[in-house]
């Protein structure tokens, strides 16, 4: 039986093919329960890092709802540095995020950690995240590759760009097609920044991929005051949609406050992103009421 | 029932404690039948990258014993950067470790990517290996943590000293006293090697925790003509073991050939282990008959 | 004697001062024959990387000129990783300068290498450009610090937000306030990049000081496809200026010509910052006839 | 003219020549006072960071000339990253060198930062030392070239083995042999140490190049505790000296205070270092009374 395989070189380089531009020239556009992530049209995706309650996911989903997002982001299984921090809510949280939605027709985007979690985060969520610690693990990735939900896969903090290509490579292989590529942030000598968020991805990508690109200034940053600057530089440098955290009281957040906008500042920052796609021939995704 | 972690600040450092010099002192022994790692003895653990068929492994598991080893390597499961290069035998991978371990004698280490695999490798494998892509994958260190066996965890290619020693928390936390560290090469600009070994990390682990510190001088630079110099650096830097990818016929390897040692140069580079070890007072570990 | 610094322990961490907002809290205007740098408007420099001929010189700046530059940039002494490449036309580069200068109204930033050179290049250059491999070559900062030129100050390759602020802090200390920052790539482990630019800088670096900060975003990715998305992202972002290179026949280049942007691709990259520029209420400069 | 160098595609690479194991294939010896630098024996090098008074200077060389030092080092101008540090006692320094010299019998190297005094540190120095901020200052390495003293060229924190090897091109070119390298670690995104000692660039630098390869584990690490271990490292993976940091009283040290040996772990380390040399067939240079 070894022989199926001893006819592949070990060093053999494998191109991704599926999310390759060669393979497919026009851009790739998931739709979400009618929003197009992909297209013209720059969508905002904000809320907290963590469901922590219901009343603070639910006033911060109305916040962002207002201020212009169309998709709710929100953690219930947090991957956390010490297994002393807070670790999520779980099922509690999936269903929290499940009754956001209802009080405020934002579509869902939630992490799944776990193969064994994927089933039930796919009942709830209408877009499967995978994290960045998570963008090589593999067995999650041709797992979510089975399901019928939208993936948004962040790359990796110490992932090349063909690395990252190829970590949706493994998604379409399994028969997933809507893949959704995120830039979070790369680990650098610089320590000024948690990361430093890699607006070069965002060019890079789109020549390589026709996959939707969006960006996290929120955890590509780790500092409230860079957000607003690097969210005006992702959609001028061509971005797709922003991924952000927003927190109805961020000195109260269980985790990442020093990075989450204020509801007022996230309001301004929409304007602005508004002028700068419109000065690119583009404009911000808008839910119909 | 927020109020619970409510008064968890954000902001507050979870530093590690179990794994932590200043809660035990003195060195864990973590013993593998009746091999002790992490004592006055370097242990040698060396094999193919992949298990890829019996002949390869039993011939290579021969060598690798006469040559010194107390562990034969192996993976079964194999993380691969892209979807369509070998990914692993599996199951019946597994089970050529087992003959090739009643062969020789020699004890195994493989490696567990996925929750629902840890019952099944954990049958076949005396040492569970989370591989440096999985460092941060929080359920399966969890699920890892609840097994009784010992585990080798590869630091990130992207971890700190410190999110490393919160990794090798999660799984102490969740009830496993058995983890040996492995530093295995971190990402930098330097491009002449796939990664850089990063040698200084023996010393700084030593310092901080009492868990033994091996090195993979074979992943850690990707290039066949530094593993011995670098296995001998490790050695002189205080190592505890070395993990080294030998193999009967390196240019036929499935993966990793061009950094295999071949079986001569192997048992050469353990003479020279031996010297070096001798010259900072401690010895190689030798498997009675 | 030594009695003098004995009393500074040598872990005293000394903050720069003469650059810091804290110092002086409105932005510093760099004026270079009535160009304002560091204002409302965002100043445009283009031009080749090395001065190679009178003809290449002088189309190169008609047409830059013409396009919308203000400052016209070009190498006479070059820095080059290998000996046997081109070193530039030292003296007869900056007559060749002055002459383009003589013949297009802009004004000319040129590099400046050694401490022995200084003298001759403010002969010529109305801003003396330091280097990224220089950026920490203190006697060189020191000497620059006693000129009455403004000073153009690359951020080094693999320098923190912090090393690039006490370089600034020599020149200034030497006597010399006019310094204007310039992002241009750091290095990291990423490699379809050249440089990985750190556009996160822009908004940093303005916290921390008054001083105007451009961006060059050829050199900082290397790839010609990258240099307009980026450039726009970089006035998105805050940045006061852009330093970029255009060759009149890029395929004919003696350095860095696969960077280097068609003439009619730089105009059109002109108009598009205009319109960023208006989104975020500011404007490009543009010099009188 | 400008036909001269139009004939050069600025694409074309240029490797080095001169330092290359194919234009020589036998290891150079730098021979200072006698000392050979690259043969079989091991060099060390010891000293304070700066040279902050007679006393100080005098008594740490005969520490270290006790210890098993053959030369001196001590900087008389110095690097420093705020321009209000200590930046060294110039040529009364230099002088402070010759007395050492002349009481212990030691060879002395020395720092050279601007072409300037490379004429006066070379009528002190044994060895001219150019810095890691100054591994591509070309016209220092061009400078430096031209003078009859070996020059000891550090690793750029940021450079590749490429840009390294280049480097001392620039020096061989301009018409000296004699250089020696020297590891000092680089940056990467660790922040544990103050830089990453990179010893895989040990034997990575013996395959490409003939030049002597040495290692300072004191800037590289930054860390006291670590210099002894990775000193040891750096000899069993084949360095050929050693350039270690050691003051009489560290903690009245004017810099790095916090990673120089104290005499007597200077002592105890060299008698290690020996046994670590012949392990691996070497033995360390000693001087004669």
């Amino acid at each position: 039986m070894a022989t199926d395989y001893c006819s592949i070189p070990s060093t053999a380089h494998q191109d991704p093919e599926l999310v390759s531009r060669k393979s497919k020239s026009e851009n790739t556009i998931v739709s979400v329960n009618g929003i197009p992530i992909g297209g013209k049209e720059v969508i905002i995706m904000a809320g907290p890092c963590a469901v922590e309650k219901e009343e603070q996911l639910v006033q911060t989903a109305r916040i962002v709802r207002a201020g212009g997002a169309a998709i709710l982001r929100g953690g219930a299984y947090k991957p956390r540095t010490s297994p002393y921090s807070f670790q999520g809510l779980g099922l509690e949280g999936l269903q929290m995020l499940e009754r956001a939605k209802k009080e405020t027709g934002l579509s869902v985007v939630t992490e799944v950690m776990d193969t064994r979690q994927v089933e039930v985060v796919a009942k709830y969520a209408d877009i499967l995240q995978v994290g960045s610690r998570n963008m090589q693990n593999y067995p999650l990735l041709k797992e979510v590759g089975q399901y019928p939900k939208p993936i948004l896969l962040k790359r990796g903090m110490m992932a090349t760009i063909d690395e990252y290509l190829n970590a949706a490579e493994y998604v379409m292989a399994h028969g997933n097609p809507s893949v959704i590529l995120c830039e979070r942030g790369i680990r650098t000598f610089e320590s000024s920044t948690r990361f430093t968020l890699d607006l070069n991805a965002i060019p890079l990508l789109k020549e390589r991929t026709h996959l939707p690109v969006i960006v996290d200034p929120s955890h590509g940053t780790g500092i409230r005051t860079l957000v607003s600057p690097m969210a005006r530089a992702a959609v001028a440098a061509g971005a797709d949609g922003l991924l952000m955290e927003v927190h109805y009281r961020p000195e109260e957040a269980l985790c990442d406050g020093s990075q989450s906008l204020y509801p007022d500042d996230f309001g301004l920052l929409v304007e602005d992103l508004r002028k700068v796609a419109e000065a690119i021939g583009r404009s911000i995704f808008k839910l119909k009421k």
